[in-house]
């Protein structure tokens, strides 16, 4: 991860810290500790820790708290010892990595804890921030969640259009088979459509945008032949009826979307 | 722009779009529309059509909706005209890109609204995400914000642990001046330091965490011989009353860090 | 794919082509064909495709064989249109891809053959080429093999070093459990292990370095409780033998590491 | 060379090992031997280093085998003692490194051994792999091969095609002097294009797809005046009898187009 | 910076130095001392001790003089300590930047000196070297200069044919108001435009090459109500003069695009 | 190059030039004309034209003047028509590119006519700009220059510290012989180290900072067994001297280190 690492330090650095390269010395260290702020699940300790290493290759990282664990306000994180100039230059970035990551853990874990008891799995989707998605990805599994698609290239997903273009689900079906050997998900938009699909030998049937009556009507019509996925428009509201369908994954946008970032702030010991 | 627009198509494409290339012929062309979701100011439209344009150079992107524009759900945003394959691969990044971008201008311009009459300007925070921050200090701009200092290399700014490590305000400017002509800010934690920092030749000071009661005194002594930058903790409950104690600037780091993205939908024409 | 086209050519071209830019003019067109000097599936029209228009935007890139395709030693593949300057200058980066990724497919497509009949798949490995693994990855899928992991961040695959430092099948899998949800392989040495790996819920386990009679017995032992991969080794003598003892997957390392360039040839028109 | 290591190490890794970081603890250290699994010349040492070093920066890494020299299977090439962590995950891109260096270094081997007493010189040509060139040309060199131009723009190579264009040799020759002053070969396809080319000064002619009696007979008309290069077609039962004709080059696509990997095997000792 | 000083130790580099390489043995350690070889001004220490950081993380890099100060022909600059292959293979590079730096820092302050006694600031340009900006910036600051806009999409200057296109001043403004908060300059070309530009709320006024009598009266006409900056052919014979007019601001494209190199030699101790 | 270019024009360009979007219409189109201010050859055009094709792909880039034409102040050297935009916001970029390179061509050039009816031929250095080698040394060819080695890694040249290292100039030959088969270059301070060094089997001996008695002294005794290269404090005045001592190559690093940019200008045209 380096690499992103340094391109996010390069932009939040330019050629760097003016303002700790004048006043604190090259050999000064200082203890830090990290605290949070508001309750929530934390994601993102090793590329915190990659920030402070890369500009401090023997800086002292003592995770606290794991990944995954539950922190309340006031808690304390992780411990930091190492040169004082790389805890102040580097902790803006460590943290806007780490609040944001937490904040998708976090909300993914209020989404599947919403679900618990069903056998539904939250799922992301690809409505990630550019740039981000391996790392969002990751605080999704934090959060208790599962990953969808990597990207568009190695799953096919058919969607409305596709079947519009292809004429019908079986031609859309067989052209990606013709193509290349991937995963193949289907999206269906009612009953018509997911009696077609389960006629294919697909991966996953997306029902999207159905109501809570269809997609139990789906999943009993379907009857574990195939696994079935909901989507669209998934609030923590609406996510246990959705759950409780007997649906076997759930995808839910507003995870990478529209999180809140979790509270955290760094310390200097004196 | 197109660097960054296409490392982040090459993370969402991976090397190709399988569903689409498998199914849509390659001259298919199609016109499709974006449709707001919900109410907010709209950002972005010009890396949304980067996106499409990059797919296809000839698509015909117009936008109904200008950036800064308000829409309000139901809204047409943008028509586009072209070939279907790229509208129908680009549609995520150019959404996830715009969603985000609206949705810190929609949450700035709601701060901005807050504080009309006043003369305090909004000011974005380095609180933003890795990687995207010349974005969105551009949506920003877009919600009617002023921005902070780019980066840590072009401009100074004097904290707490800066001040203790040089030993008093006076040093601490002193060893910035002697290494490089930047900008200097000095962040004062009370009426004392503040009294302190105005005695020194600099750009700008902040008061971070202060009260509102403590904010107006400190303009009041100020009495504009220097800017002054209220920070900490701002909410839109309580950002009008910060500035109507006649502060200069209140830095706002909630409108980067926990936005709300603004809901947009791509819809083929049939 | 841009991005990486770019890198490609500008290891390939640096400054531009002094041969070419000098003798042929700016707006001089020709046609060339690329034939097959071998028989073999062809794989990378796409990339050699986007070569030529990165070179020239309005370059026709007739493909006459399509990805997947088998052809003869003298057969056409494509026909091109444009400008002579990038046909001339982009030809030797378009061949080594494309030569290179109908090896692969070629490769795989004689496993694939080797085991028809069988429910066996060919999976590739992650002995892919440094910087190449997506286009490798596509190649296989061409070939009508089936993609293993993409890479080692999101799935986890047990081996027996880990296993060491666990202290056993159990702690190790337990341990990702407790760290993310990532599905889960285990690899084992012998009938032991599999006894062990078969108790935990994970995804796929593997008979590494099994001989055909060890995962003959593997296969019957587990009667289909959960998908079984046979690695190590695996050559086109010995695949169909494997293959018939019912595995599921066949991982072969062969088809990216040493494979043998399909020969093709591109031939301007006079 | 750090700069492709991420990037190879970032394509192979994802965000993290999720199977050795939840595994094996941060300090946890281990002993490993890196062993040749067939005969050949050894070639990337300092690559897979670099791969363990950029994982560990104290890693022990004691070749026991150098670049160039010659393995049997069942020797040991390398030593490394340091994190286990950094051991497991680097392994696949370390070896998958060495093993294609080493398999084209060998190969190369081959055609020098094979041209051995004979004045001709083993060259590589462009037909590398894509982002790889510097490494292989390296791989070529350890071989006993030499490399010919880097890239197209600082040196020339005029084809048929440009003599074509340019009406004749001497026009193309002097259509490149006049634009820059770069090296020069010529490709020539008969005797008398040869004639032509050796009235024009330039430093190198390419007797391409020659019958090794035309070679012969090339040299003699030629005579040292300037150095002969044949090339097209070189296998290595062929390359000996085109040495004898007195060439000075001889260069080889197969070296780096269709090398069999050599293979390693990386073991942790217990 | 580390990102950046790969990318060029990369370039001088290609895949290692393979003089040194071969002859000094890794552990060989060193001392050298970096002499200026003319007088001037020091610039780019920090970067150059990255170079060699980056090759030996536990270099001594020891600065003698530090950047901004002044140095004469013969005095030592730095003492270096570490590894012989890190001080062999990155004093090149080192030299480039911190030569190139310290001439800018050289220039600038010459021009500063110039000025000495006025209120005129020196500030760069955009006519930096391509992917240098930052640093040249940097030296242009280290030699007492001020830098202008980084970059077009955060500060607007409004030119000739903006003015021209827009219709007016008045609408070239009011456009860029409506488009975005950035802050804003006017270029003028003669005191009748300098008059309709002074109407308009906005942060400064061009004066590009206007004379020095011109210029005069133009600081006359403003008498401070906003800043003012002279452009266009600045010399050190003509920036007094220019200077004492009264203007603010003085941007010379001279000192980064004209600088001689300052003169700078490393020596290995025996 | 369009990586480069990209690069370069992200660094100038931020996300898009706000002055210029704001006021000209997307659709504008102009014509503009590139003059020269000075005397100088011009180098450099086809970067230019990438930097405003990349931003408008059908602009027209007519070259009144090509590579290595001499220029007087006042010529004409570009017509340019197309997008408005594209021309305002790439001119300054294209300009930056074409002064510099322009400007090394120019002092190449003046080199170059300085040895003129010698043998000697004019070299470059690795005194490069950082990340602009590829440009700098094909604008040493356009002013009639040859080309030193690429990097560190494809071609060995032994300095006195290599020499001191291995023990002696044979060794030191021997060691980077073992090691891989790259051209040698030795670096020689005396004739003591002359005598040496032509008993070794190289390509070329460097008198570094000989005098040109000693110079004359060290060709009379070498009597063209093997080229040597004059390098070290090469001015305009003394060069000519050097060359008629019969040197084969003269290696002058002011031509990259220290060359004014040639003055550029582009001009609208109503």
């Amino acid at each position: 991860m380096n690499e992103l690492i340094e391109r996010f330090l390069h932009e939040d650095l330019g050629i760097g810290d003016v303002t700790t390269d004048s006043i604190v010395p090259y050999d000064s260290t200082s203890e830090a500790v990290i605290i949070a702020k508001a309750d929530g699940i934390i994601a993102g300790q090793v590329f915190a820790c990659d920030v402070f290493r890369f500009l401090d290759e023997h800086i002292e990282y003592i995770e606290i708290k794991k990944d995954g664990d539950h922190v309340k306000s006031g808690e304390k994180i992780t411990m930091i010892k190492g040169k004082t100039r790389a805890i102040l230059t580097g902790e803006r970035l460590a943290l806007n990595i780490m609040q944001r990551l937490s904040g998708i853990a976090s909300t993914t874990r209020a989404f599947v804890n919403a679900v618990a008891g069903t056998k539904a799995r939250i799922l992301d989707t690809r409505k990630t921030t550019p740039g981000l998605r391996l790392f969002e990805r990751y605080a999704v599994r934090i959060g208790g969640g599962y990953n969808h698609r990597t990207n568009l290239s190695e799953m096919a997903l058919i969607k409305e259009n596709h079947i519009t273009t292809a004429g019908s689900i079986r031609n859309a079906v067989k052209k990606i088979k013709d193509s290349s050997n991937v995963p193949i998900e289907i999206e269906v938009k009612n009953m018509e459509e997911l009696k077609k699909a389960i006629e294919e030998q697909v991966d996953r049937i997306m029902l999207d945008n159905w109501t809570i009556d269809e997609i139990a009507k789906g999943v009993e019509f379907v009857r574990g032949r195939i696994p079935l996925e909901a989507s669209g428009n998934m609030t923590l509201e609406r996510v246990r009826d959705v759950a409780k369908t007997g649906v076997d994954f759930i995808s839910v946008g507003f995870i990478t979307h529209s999180y809140k970032s979790l509270d955290l702030s760094l310390l200097l010991r004196e």
